[in-house]
């Protein structure tokens, strides 16, 4: 059975020897990442052998001793965490329920939703972006990375900040009402991938909130990408980008060396960090790998804004936001140097700050250590306090194979992807300290546990503040093969929940992911407050009388007022000609909680919702004669179906 | 608490005194059609007082004696059932497992998914449909039915058929794939609602399978549509279409009087039924509600495709699709009539044939009634041995305010949801059939379940087929309320999983859909065979050998051959000229299941996916010179960040 290594019981911690076979020679990582890769994938690729036959009385109960039932969440009760993660290349992001794995929300974002219509409405296509002639730029977007803003450090409610990769845009979500208020493409960037909104000022100990969001940049491009250096590689490079959390303007970009992956910001507002593979500025993978050690870049926030102030800056093609150089080369003197380039070993992916704020763990990928890296030594650097960039490095511990993410517990432990071995290695931060410091007692990794298969990021509830809670890690895995009813050559990802409250890690349950659950984080419920029910204020453009209904004509520039209100619109029919340019502007009178109406145009190419005491509107050409039933999509009375408008369009 | 009336117990039947307060007089009605809707829809609105609350330590456990741990699938354990469901005004169908819940795949159909590419890719675009200069005719849909291809009267896991309702498409989904592979419009419909597959042919009995699709059309409009007639709706008519299940190509179609709704077929394929509201042909909704009665029509197949031979139909507009004349003025006479009108209570909602093959069960909506029409009856009106088509009507029970759709059981129940008394009704056909006859002692309705709120369809495993098993009924709720954690104004759906098997219904799961689950069919996991990894030959375009990756130029036009193998792409760079209309073939040469790649082109709007042994292509203008790191999207092994290849657009 391809299942046998994937009992409910911890499998038994793999020997050191066999983690040790990895030859730390840059052929031999080429020898793993060309081969060991595709050898984890083949696990359980027997597709007549599936991971378990379910019951034949549908049974479940027990197994391996783990009491199922306790993370249950019965009918009419509510989840204890909201998850949000984001959709990879669906470009969108998502809610969950936790421990249940509910999904309750899809919220488009760089992606087209024909069901809410975004991208459809002059408003969303209006933060979407839109060409001269009105049409949207985009509708493609890979979203790796969700982190809502902080307040205290911890998580205040406010916003969500997602990345796009494809076309480097930041977006941000309102968090009371679950959508997408901006959306900014970022200038002479290429391969958007970290994000992360800062914690605190780096200056102002009163501002104690988010107010920057700091952009990894992977994909070095000439500068700007206008057609010159076309295959010149030395001369491309990437930029960090620091976008105002109000307004999402970028404020500063920083000229880097290498490509940047993730990003961490520190407790106290004064440092991010971005892990960096391809230091070697290689444009083949072979050369992304040849060096033997990549870094992790820290960026000195108060010193680079400084500098800004102070004009020592540039800017690049017609973008006007200020560049100041970054650049190992332009910082030689830890005294005045914008960045830290800390050594670690080759092609690392992830990089996390600890929530006491001390640490930063750095992950291998392809070496099987992660790397500890001490807040207050980077800062004493900064200070010429410490000689070299690596004395900044207080463990690197031995993980086992393909280590990406880390989260954190309440009691001094780690929690790593393996993507390669295919695990969750749990690991003591001060073990790992003392064991680098040369203690042979002491015994870094506590707890390894088999998920299925090959995990990418991974996350502790409320891991990501300074009040992680230590109950539930998720495993974000990038196959499920057999894991699941076969539903044709897409598979559906897998989002594992463990419960690690106790010693040893339990696998609870397995959550189907549509294709891509990238990254998550899980938030107590009692953190987020949303709203209902809109503000019919809000919106300048509101109907809000059924009386108002109305057509007004300006030339061939033609308004409809329209209102909903179950089970009807406030007009019931009305009247265009052939070639008009028609705008319908809808309100939703309707006040009761979850009473949405939807507007589909037959042949028009239109859908769209408003929720209660909404305002949305759309415009197109009346191009085709005769009658167009416009009805409601969402079921919203028992005379739903009876619920249209006709529009005639004249000939 | 607004939950106080769902508990976990069964409620109490409603009296019958409460169920018979409807006054059946139109005046009646209308109040209860304006009003009762918002008022049930005013269920648990109070957001301060959450359905309930999960227990501190995440312990659920049995609650009104329900072990939920039954109906749990544990990690690593499969679903017993699949079930399929339409996406509503998502335009996607999805495939759940049951009874976890968890959600497989989204099937991209009517919408643009920007994750695999569908409405991006040459491949998707040819199937979606495109105006003269290549761009997407329609990016919006309203999926309403799924229902699959049958073999001798049971699920025969081929194909789905699914409705567009705003554009008037059908669709088809390949079951081993689980991907779409034809689009069709209908011609000269507008409100494309109900669809069935038929299940055997009238007339060669040998052909025990499905090769026709029958398609209900709601909204009457003029025909053709061009503009004339534009206010004139006594001379709108609807058309109920036949479409060939192999070429998706229109074989005819039948003018109706009414509106039709949903579709039911027999299972000895001679005729197929469809429910009518607005028969009094009205644009007002209180037009459309005006008459006492509307209709379930039947559909003589034999005798509309005989009339079609025979020469005897007209054509509408451009469209060569023969019409026939099935209106009730042109079929007076039943011996020759190619339609029967069965007169049901007004306004209803859904028609459903038990697996017996017996009856139809058409469902009241503003009549707390559902209708039996017995199967043998309607054959022997056409034959003139039953003098008036209500004299098909069998049984009549009255089983709560709002009921929409049925499902059976295999042992003689029929469970019907009631929109407005947010209720599963579970009646007796027997009891129903002896009651309508007379006896008083005979009591149709067996038992009733609350469900949260207002259920729209609800269908039983493999209820649609001649092999119903009886265990569990799925309810989709249109409204969710406080059912789950608040995530803003847009509320999820409901599926409410219910356990059918013993004498009681039981609730036993509440599962959270990203509206709309608008209509869904369970069947059992032996049915559905699926092939995980493509044949390379099945793509006349396939780039077999990454020697065979190259850039082919034809003046402007070019092509370039490329293929995806972890964790490389054919050609690491490739050049093109601003102005250059290019074509990218991508071949993923991997052949390990579920070790799919992703391509996409930074600033150039593209993002597809290739399953192992896929082929797919794009075509774009390279009007933006510069570099452009096309990269791997679907992660897909330890140097997934390093699969790229650089596009180089010369300026």
């Amino acid at each position: 059975m391809s299942q046998s290594n994937n009992d409910f019981e911890n499998p038994i911690p793999v020997s050191p020897t066999r983690r040790s076979f990895l030859n730390r020679t840059a052929a031999g990582l080429v020898g793993v990442g060309l081969s060991a890769g595709l050898a984890a994938c083949n696990k359980g690729t027997d597709k007549d052998a599936p991971a378990a036959a379910a019951p034949a009385d549908g049974k479940a109960g027990a197994a391996g001793g783990v009491d199922y039932s306790k993370y249950e969440v019965p009918p009419g009760q509510l989840d204890t965490y909201y998850a949000f993660s984001s959709g990879g290349h669906s470009g969108e992001v998502r809610i969950y329920g936790l421990p249940s794995g509910r999904c309750f929300k899809r919220i488009p974002v760089f992606n087209i939703d024909c069901l809410v219509g975004w991208g459809i409405t002059n408003e969303s296509k209006k933060i979407m972006g839109t060409n001269p002639d009105g049409t949207l730029k985009y509708w493609t977007g890979d979203t790796h990375h969700v982190h809502p803003s902080y307040t205290d450090g911890t998580y205040d409610g406010k916003y969500i900040f997602v990345n796009d990769k494809i076309h480097s845009r930041l977006a941000r979500v309102r968090m009371d009402t679950m959508e997408c208020d901006k959306i900014v493409e970022l200038p002479n960037v290429q391969g958007f991938h970290g994000v992360f909104p800062d914690k605190r000022d780096p200056v102002d100990d009163k501002i104690n909130h988010t107010t920057r969001v700091f952009c990894g940049n992977e994909f070095h491009i000439p500068q700007p990408n206008d057609g010159r250096d076309l295959n010149d590689p030395k001369k491309y490079f990437c930029l960090f980008t620091c976008v105002d959390a109000e307004t999402l303007e970028p404020r500063w970009q920083v000229k880097v060396d290498g490509n940047m992956d993730l990003v961490a910001t520190s407790y106290d507002g004064k440092l991010a960090a971005s892990n960096q593979y391809n230091t070697e500025g290689g444009v083949h993978y072979e050369e992304m790998m040849s060096a033997e050690r990549d870094a992790c870049v820290f960026f000195n926030i108060a010193r680079i804004e400084a500098a800004v102030k102070a004009g020592k800056s540039f800017t690049i093609g017609t973008s006007k936001v200020p560049v100041v150089d970054g650049t190992k080369a332009a910082n030689t003197d830890p005294k005045t140097a914008l960045t830290c380039y800390v050594p670690v070993p080759k092609n690392p992916h992830g990089v996390n700050a600890s929530p006491d704020g001390k640490y930063y763990a750095c992950s291998g990928k392809l070496s099987p250590t992660a790397t500890l890296i001490e807040h207050d030594l980077v800062l004493k650097w900064f200070n010429g306090e410490v000689k070299e960039p690596r004395d900044c490095v207080v463990a690197e511990p031995e993980i086992g194979l393909g280590p990406l993410h880390t989260g954190f517990d309440n009691r001094g432990n780690a929690y790593t992807t393996l993507f390669l071995d295919s695990q969750i290695v749990k690991w003591n931060l001060e073990a790992a300290i003392k064991a680098f410091k040369g203690d042979k007692t002491a015994v870094p990794v506590v707890d390894r546990i088999d998920v299925n298969y090959q995990p990418g990021h991974g996350f502790t509830s409320m891991g990501e503040t300074k009040e992680p809670d230590g109950k539930f890690f998720i495993s974000d895995n990038k196959f499920s093969k057999d894991r699941f009813l076969p539903v044709g050559p897409l598979h559906p990802e897998t989002a594992q929940l463990i419960d690690i409250s106790g010693d040893k890690m339990k696998l609870v349950a397995d959550h189907a992911v549509y294709s891509e659950p990238h990254d998550s984080i899980v938030i107590r419920r009692d953190i987020i407050k949303t709203r209902q029910v809109y503000n019919i204020d809000e919106f300048p453009n509101a109907v809000k009388d059924p009386k108002e209904c109305r057509v007004e004509r300006k030339g061939k520039q033609v308004t409809v007022y329209l209102t909903s209100q179950a089970p009807a619109f406030g007009l019931r029919e009305f009247t265009v000609k052939k070639g008009d340019e028609v705008t319908i502007i809808l309100t939703n009178l309707d006040k009761v909680e979850d009473l949405t109406h939807g507007f589909a145009i037959p042949k028009y190419n239109i859908n769209f919702i408003v929720n209660p005491q909404e305002t949305k509107s759309v415009t197109f050409k009346a191009d085709k004669p005769g009658v167009y039933w416009c009805y409601c999509t969402n079921f919203c009375h028992a005379l739903h179906l009876e619920m249209r408008s006709r529009m005639l369009v004249e000939a």
